[in-house]
């Protein structure tokens, strides 16, 4: 079954998570079109898996990106375009951030249309 | 530093992050109290270190608590009255979710007011 929208794929573990938890900051100040480019971007370099992400009304969101190995993560890290909205970040967009990278060991999910 | 309201604290790797990306069905239905109830029950279990936990408008919620070993975990979701609400969840609250079990390997963070 595919996942529902928002969903990231369920591969085979282990795979590896990068899960970062961010405070915004108060207005847009381009953060938006950043944080949609950003996904995009991501989603094109090689071992992406998926992502999830979300934001409450509050300002914390979280954004889980799946990935196949860390060597992967750390290519995307080092993308330009990466490091430059990081540095924006930093300046602009987020109060306080926590980033996680985590190797997923079990992983499964249900459905309401699928209970199994 | 102590984290601001809504992070976890940053423990010494390794341990544990129960990743759980929900989508919610319409309406309440009881979902808030129990949210509350299992967070503050989480919180007494032995190995507990800490809950990160956001929803979107659209109904999309993430929530990751981290735990200091699998054992903690399994025994967490063993506990009746969260098997309890797991049944509650997904006979009323839950039209998806996706549950992942992660090794935290690598954490650190940032603050606007301590950038470091």
């Amino acid at each position: 079954m595919n996942p529902p929208p928002g969903f990231a794929p369920r591969p085979e573990p282990p795979y590896y998570a990068v899960i970062f938890t961010s405070q915004r900051t108060a207005g847009d100040a381009g953060y938006g079109d950043a944080a949609q480019r950003m996904a995009e971007l991501a989603s094109q370099q090689p071992g992406y898996l998926g992502i999830e992400s979300t934001r409450g009304a509050d300002g914390l969101g979280i954004t889980v990106s799946y990935w196949r190995t860390l060597d992967d993560i750390a290519a995307w890290r080092r993308h330009l375009e990466h490091t430059a909205a990081r540095n924006d970040g930093r300046a602009q967009w987020y109060t306080h951030y926590e980033l996680r990278i985590a190797k997923v060991e079990r992983a499964y999910g249900w459905d309401r249309n699928a209970p199994a």
